[in-house]
Order: structure tokens, then C-alpha cells, then sequence
């Protein structure tokens, strides 16, 4: 197996840079749409051998260095008893929504069995990849934000409700969303994953004390229970002004959004091995600009103990594949 | 006129730290919604007499220390030719777009006179009020946003798209914008307003070193020309990641959204005046957690060589008027 990726994130660097995209299986590739038009999305999640082939699709069309388990953020809510859709143009959806300390009783323990679809496609893509397999979850913080708006939000008003009203509540929420997430992730690790990445896709909502206070915790507990299994990456969106904080998590890997300047972020995170950060529309551009802004971050980036290439959020829909090609091309033939 | 607020723009440390909200004037208020319910809100924008009053408002109910002229970010732009339009649900919509290079052509000199009611307005207000009146425009990187978008955005791809493709012809945009804004910034103060702010609403969107290059040039001329007139606030959001550009800035106060510590932030714009920064939705929530997060906001921000307290975003719709009040009071009354 190519090990450039995981020896990146123990802090190694490899003979060349590894790079994976976020959503690298997605509606911007041919290859992906073809199935998709079949399929629904969340029959996509849930068919094993559908899960495993779009995984596997980047890796052979754009020779990325690590495979990212095909699901969503949102699968481990139906282990405990929510009803998720996916409709087409207004986001998920979940149900039924927790807003308040009394919707607590309803919670129900994970019964991990009802989301085997998980392990069973990282089963099939362990024998079948010769690159590192990285499964995930959201953070309990970000799986909670759609437990009480119950779709996406602007401005999250409930959930800032909740904790503003009812702290005490919210870190009741936290702790169950918590170990749901611990028993989650390990059972990825026993299914054979190389490496988790934690989404804390909307920790920048908060400020850096509430951060501290009904976040961190939680994404800490996570990362000691997982570091034993599987190297742990913490994904962080809008959250420039929490770096000291995440510094503390101790993941093996912060992967940054493109907000964050990476030589500032290397030295506020003490050298840790760092993943990102490139905006990702960017590859929207004409080629010099993006190759001049790729070339500056891999040689920013070498303040960093070691470096992922990725981009700052997921790849865009309207990305061109051969862009992406070039692009992985170029950082492997890259030499400092 | 009550000078507090000048004097923390100026540096200086008043015997109680000021405050104003943004968005004070707004639909959270039955005095304004009363006045709402008998025109829109271009009507209201539009006549001197009703934009007075209700700029008035929360001066007359909250007890704040100063007033913010009741207009729109985007009203300059008709005064170059656009036509802007505020339907109820989806937000703003500007015509024609610009998104290339060719549609540059098609930019027209700013012509004042077309929106005089602004400068109307302020002098009605300066008769009026007996607390300073802050004027505003968008940083010029914001209005471009929506003169290429054409509306509020999520991804904002053809902003990318443009300055990622013609980076050349953007800072044509860019020039034409900055003119246009020093030009109506200048004809509000010389119609009598004590301060400006520029709200630099999607900055944030722009990495570090697209900041950089994009928007700060164009800032910097603008409170070049401008800082001989009036003091200049700059508000930026999501924007943790570009405070040491901001430094660079020499505005007189800088306005923090809630993501920053307001410490960090002090120490990284070495010291100056600091505006901001609690998070808006902490009002919706219990008065103990209010109060809690306004005095440690208040003692925080002693490391700044002046403060005035804000909300780092508008006032959010369901606030309630009593905690607002309360708000005003506790600040005006809190000695360190």
C-alpha cells in the first residue's frame, strides 16, 4: 500500500507531498454522475458496493494518496433513531429536532448494527484500495447544530438558543452525541480504516470561550479515546481565531480551511503536521494563478512538520477533472 | 453632545465605556416595525424625514451613544447606475452584473446627486441628535461582491471566479468602487457625520493572501482620503485570519465579529481602539449567561487603548427591547 499519506500524518515527510480533495467523490467527476443518476444519495451510503466503487473512483481517475470512506457526516443519527432525508436542493433534513433539555428524553442509545452498510463498505474498499482509507464522522458540536435546527443553517439560531439558555442541557446533548460518536468511529477502526477525519464544520460559529466551553471537551475525548487506533485529523472551518484552542486537542493532524495563513497557523499549532489549505475555487481559475497559489502553500507549508495537500473545503461541482489531475501531477513532481 | 464615543475612537478612555449596536435601528423594534408596516425599505432609506426617525429610535429608547444613519451598504451603487431591488424573503438583488472583464465597460461615473436623500437625511439628523452620527459605506471589495453575485451568496463563485480568471480586470473593478466609495464617504462627512464605518461584510471570504491582493490596497486609500475628515471604524467579519493585515489598515477603531478573542485581538493590532465584539444571539439566551460574557467582553477589553461595545453582527430579529436596555445600562453602569 502507498504510505506517503499516512506517514504524513505521524509527522513524517514522505519523498513527495500526498494529497486527497475533500468530496473527491462527487457530482464534479462523469464517472460519479453516471452512477448518481441511478441512484439516490443516501442508497449510495447504504449499498455497500456502490459506497466502495465511488470511493474508489478518484483514486484511480485522479491518483490521490488516500481513499475517503463515501457516506455522510449525518449516518450515525439513524443508529440513534433520527430520520435523515436528503432532498435534492434544500440540504439534509433530520428529525425529529432536540431544542430544548426536556427533548433529551427522547434520545435513544446508538444501535450501531442498524448502520452496518458503514462497516461493510470499509470491509470491501480494505481489500480492494492500495492507498490509505480514511473513515470519519462530524464532531459532536456539528452533529449537534443539525440534531436541533434540523437542516443547515445561516445563522443557527437554535442551537445558540440552547446554549445560551440552557448550558447545562447542551452538555447533556453533548456527552450522549459524544459517546455515540466514540463507539462510532472505533467500530471504523475495528472494520480497518487507516485514519479517521473529525469535520468540525461549524465550530467556527462559536466564539473562542464558547468554543472552549461546549466544544473542545468533546472533540478532546474523541481524539484520546481514537489516537490508540487510528491517526485522527480534526477538519476546522472558519476557526482562525481558535487555533490555540485546537492546538490542545493533541489530533495527530489539523486540517485547515483556507482562511488561515499556514505559516501562521504552523507556528500558533507548534509544527504539527498540518492538512490543507487551498481555497477550493481556486480550480475555478486560469492555470497560472492556480499553480503560482499551489506552489506558495507547499513551500509555506514546510514550517509544518509535515504537510497534506488539500484544499480548504471540499471540491466544487463545477471543477474540471483534468484541473484536478494536473494538480495532483504537479504536487507529486514538486521538489523543495 | 454626548462625546464618549468619539473620544474611544479617538484613543481615549471615557469615564463609562460606550455602546451602540448594529442594526439598532431595525425590525426587532415595534416602533420601527410600526413605521415598516407603512412603507419598504427603499422608501424608508430614500426619505430623509423617516430614515431620521428612525435612526433616531434607539438613541431615544436604548439610551446608546451614538446614531448609525439608516440607509443600505448598497445604496451607492444606484448613483453609478444600478438598480437595486429588496424583495421581502430572498434578501438584495442588484442589476446588471459585471462579471468579466467586457462588462466593465458598461460602468458608469458616480453621479451624487442621484441619492442626495442621504446627505438630506444626515442633516437633518445633525440638527436633531444629541449623540454623534456614524456614516457608513461597504468596503469596496464587499460592494463588488454584489455587483458580480448580483444577490447575497453562500460559495460567492463568480467573485472567485472573476478575480481567479481576470485578476487584472478586478482591479479595474476595484479602482472604479474605491473612487465611487471615497466619493460618498466624503460627501457624508462634509454633510456632517462624526464618524464612518466601513463594513468589510465578505472580506472574510478571501484567503490571506487574496486579502492581500484584493481588498486591503483599496481599504488602505480609502482611510487615507477619509481620516483627515472623520474617524474611521472598520468592521470585518470571519476575519480572525487577517487581523495582522488589518493592523495595516491604520483605521482609528476596528470592529471585531465575535469569532476573536478580543485579547488576541488587541495584542495583534497592537493595541488600538477595539469595537465589538459579543456574539448577537447571546441575547436570546438567560440573563445570567448575558452578563456573565458582557463583563468578562468589558474587562478583556481594558488591554485596548479604547473600547466600544458592540455586537460583533446586527442586532438579531427575536432580541428583546428590555434586554437591550439592560444591556445599555449594566455597560454604562459597569466601573472596573
Amino acid at each position: 500500500m502507498k504510505d506517503a499519506f499516512l506517514q504524513a500524518c505521524r509527522g513524517i515527510r514522505p519523498t513527495y507531498t500526498p494529497v486527497w480533495f475533500m468530496r473527491q467523490a462527487g457530482r464534479y467527476m462523469p464517472e460519479y454522475q453516471k452512477i448518481r443518476q441511478k441512484y439516490d444519495f443516501l442508497t449510495m451510503c447504504k449499498t455497500p458496493e456502490i459506497a466502495a466503487e465511488v470511493t474508489m473512483q478518484p483514486v484511480k481517475i485522479l491518483n490521490v494518496d488516500a481513499a475517503i470512506l463515501f457516506s455522510d457526516i449525518l449516518i450515525p443519527l439513524e443508529a440513534m433513531g433520527f430520520k435523515i432525508e436528503f432532498a435534492d436542493s434544500s440540504g439534509p433534513k433530520v428529525s425529529p429536532t432536540v431544542r430544548t433539555g426536556s427533548d433529551l428524553k427522547n434520545l435513544r442509545p446508538v444501535e450501531l448494527p442498524i448502520i452496518n452498510f458503514v462497516f461493510e463498505t470499509i470491509k470491501i474498499l480494505t481489500k480492494e484500495l492500495d492507498v490509505p482509507l480514511i473513515g470519519f464522522s462530524a464532531s459532536p458540536f456539528t452533529l449537534a447544530t443539525y440534531v436541533i435546527e434540523g437542516r443547515s443553517s445561516k445563522e443557527f439560531i437554535n442551537t445558540k438558543r440552547f446554549i445560551f439558555s440552557e448550558p447545562e442541557s447542551f452538555h447533556n446533548l453533548m456527552e450522549i452525541l459524544t459517546d455515540a460518536t466514540i463507539q462510532y468511529l472505533i467500530e471504523q477502526a475495528k472494520a480497518g480504516v487507516h485514519a479517521i477525519q473529525i469535520f468540525d464544520t461549524w465550530a467556527g460559529i462559536l466564539s473562542p470561550y464558547d468554543y472552549e466551553v461546549f466544544c473542545k471537551p468533546y472533540v478532546k475525548k474523541i481524539v484520546e479515546k481514537l489516537k490508540s487506533y487510528v491517526p485522527v485529523i480534526y477538519f476546522c472551518s472558519n476557526t482562525s481565531g481558535l487555533l490555540h484552542h485546537i492546538k490542545d486537542l493533541e489530533v495527530d493532524v489539523v486540517s485547515l480551511d483556507w482562511r488561515s495563513d499556514i505559516r501562521d497557523a504552523c507556528l500558533t499549532l507548534n509544527f504539527q503536521p498540518l492538512q490543507g489549505n487551498l481555497d477550493p475555487l481556486v480550480l475555478l481559475g486560469r492555470e497560472n494563478e492556480i499553480f503560482k497559489r499551489i506552489k506558495n502553500l507547499l513551500i509555506q507549508a514546510q514550517c509544518a512538520k509535515s504537510h497534506i495537500f488539500n484544499l480548504g473545503h471540499g471540491v466544487n461541482i463545477n471543477t474540471s477533472v483534468d484541473v484536478l489531475k494536473k494538480v495532483v501531477d504537479f504536487i507529486h513532481e514538486f521538489r523543495f
